[in-house]
């Protein structure tokens, strides 16, 4: 399912004693062929060996396979922790028969701690093994740390797929970009598709997806050092994308796909009760409407209102006036509607015509039980 | 006591029905002779309109009266709210018999509420009457809202005291400049000092201190709508800064009376149970110091991990490498040390030799419980 919905791609995860609870925690996705690939990363300058080697790796413009461990974020680990991301992608390329740069490798989980390397390679060759088209589900699971519920999608188009996983729920402040790099909890995604992209087309696509989907939400405002997100496109379907509109018709599904799961992450926030969508309009530009979106869903005294129930629009204008974005006070309007398990934040900025949508959820105190003592 | 050690100056709190508790919430400073004032206010955008009133009347340099009230914050409320906060201004004067220019107004509380000026306007009349030299300690209670005890201190200097009084709880990220302008939990302190400063060298030096304690702490990452600082300096004492030591030793009093007044209120945040004091080293240049430090004293994450006394300095890592502060992320160094009620929190960016302090505190259910409703 999800992620192996696409043809050509298979994948595999097994417990290799990284995570203290014993779960499965090392996960291979596989693509039968070369796929083109996209990828976007955190830009927290304290960055996780991972990041620094997959940034590195997505220059070859193609991926044959992501190597995923969760429990450990190689993260703060020095040229230990450079050189053991390296042999995870190594050992894969080995047992696959795949060249090396086509693998690419990521960790989640707590940082400054070492990789348990002896685990870890013997069992990439047993993931090997395993590789299954009914292996998505098994690696949809295995990548959650604090996560409640795994995060998964395939939407079919034509004749092709747009299939993805993500994993997050705390540290969860994405701000991704191309080029500039990067754990603790940390957002992952992967997405995969059969249709026929090419790898320039495929990494302008994904920039801008990420901008609306998972660039626009936050658990916490803490913005991990280990956020990534892939995107493979291996061509199997036999769908290419041959005019602007089939281009178009990709690049929605594929921001379905980001947003289905930014909100999903949101969702799942470490002890949420509800889903926070934050609607700003008659902004004076799209970026200030962004910003203002954003500082609505990250504001702790708004979340705190949201569970409560409490209706308390001068959180949200006291948010927004502290941002940049420009305001009319004398024009701005507020709202929140509190449904079951979602509420919508609407505001007003008075000023112009832009608009944003940002995601969030609400403050309560089971976020406070999971980070006052975090195990993974 | 606190405000009114200095000589030449009275205060007087009663309760006028504003707080739903039924608390004195209402309080007038008064200074027997005219006092050079000077002040700084919040740079939200969202700005309540005693802000506004404050804001132009400081420009006079002289003040001889404060008059402010709790559980209202008068913000996000329109021509009534200027028209409100105007009244309570001329209405001082004339109570008190002293130009309308001299009359400095304040509010904290809930927004978009209309203030009960009923009440308020003859209030004012008796709280006149009521005023006295022991008023000092009655006021530093009234102005509280969430705040679980009043913050106030007296240093004696030679022949001078300054002194002052704050409140402070939620809402508290103050960035308070002298011009800029800017509800609900607000940070006010008012400092008094008997010293006689000009007006000028008095706005120099509180801007400096501002920057160096209140513009250093945060409970929420929150910026409030009302925040102001106030210093009047009525010369009460006859002791006049005449040389470079003299203003030197004044500014390191004012300095201390604000960072004592800073930490209280970080310490005293909505729910917390411990302070954190965060020392940044190593940074390139003292700005990027104090970008770090606050970064880090803001990082929910890391509050957690104190509230639960859990060691994690990835945290640290990763707030720091989220900013625009340069980091050797080979370099860096970083630890907690838990205390009883206080947790020092050091990092050093491995870059340069600058360095800061800010101050926070832990991130517990008491703030959820708090804001998921709240009330004044």
């Amino acid at each position: 399912m999800s992620i192996t919905v696409p043809k050509g791609y298979q994948a595999a995860a097994l417990a290799a004693g990284i995570k203290q609870s014993g779960k499965p925690d090392l996960t291979l996705i596989y693509s039968e062929a070369p796929a083109s690939a996209a990828g976007v990363f955190t830009s927290n300058q304290f960055k996780a060996a991972p990041v620094m080697v997959s940034q590195k790796q997505i220059k070859s413009g193609l991926c044959r396979a992501i190597i995923s461990n969760a429990g450990n974020a190689n993260c703060g680990t020095g040229k230990q922790g450079m050189d053991d991301a390296w042999a995870m992608v190594k050992e894969t390329a080995k047992v696959l028969g795949i060249n090396q740069k086509h693998v690419l490798v990521t960790s989640t989980g707590s940082i400054h701690k070492y990789l348990p390397m002896k685990n870890i390679i013997p069992a990439i060759r047993t993931l090997a093994l395993k590789l299954s088209r009914a292996g998505g589900r098994d690696v949809a699971r295995a990548i959650l740390t604090t996560d409640t519920r795994p995060k998964e999608i395939a939407i079919k188009v034509g004749g092709y797929t747009v299939a993805g996983i993500a994993k997050g729920s705390g540290m969860i402040h994405p701000n991704m970009a191309p080029s500039t790099g990067s754990g603790q909890a940390t957002m992952l995604a992967f997405i995969t598709t059969d249709a026929a992209v090419p790898r320039p087309l495929l990494q302008k696509m994904l920039k801008q997806a990420v901008e609306n989907s998972f660039n626009m939400i936050s658990v916490d405002q803490c913005q991990s050092t280990n956020d990534c997100v892939f995107a493979l496109a291996n061509g199997q379907s036999n769908i290419k994308l041959q005019n602007s509109k089939s281009q178009k018709k990709f690049y929605e599904t594929l921001e379905k796909v980001c947003i289905y799961l930014a909100k999903e992450i949101a969702r799942d926030g470490e002890g949420a009760t509800q889903l926070i969508e934050v609607k700003v309009t008659g902004a004076r530009n799209e970026k200030e409407a962004r910003i203002a979106a954003r500082a609505i869903a990250c504001s702790d005294l708004l979340k705190c209102a949201v569970y409560g129930h409490d209706y308390n629009p001068g959180r949200i204008f006291a948010a927004v006036g502290s941002t940049s974005a420009k305001i009319n006070q004398g024009r701005m309007k507020a709202d929140m509607k509190f449904g079951k398990k979602e509420t919508v934040v609407t505001c007003d900025l008075g000023v112009g015509k832009s608009t944003a949508v940002a995601w969030g959820c609400d403050l309560t105190e089971g976020y406070i039980r999971i980070n006052a003592k975090y195990h993974t």
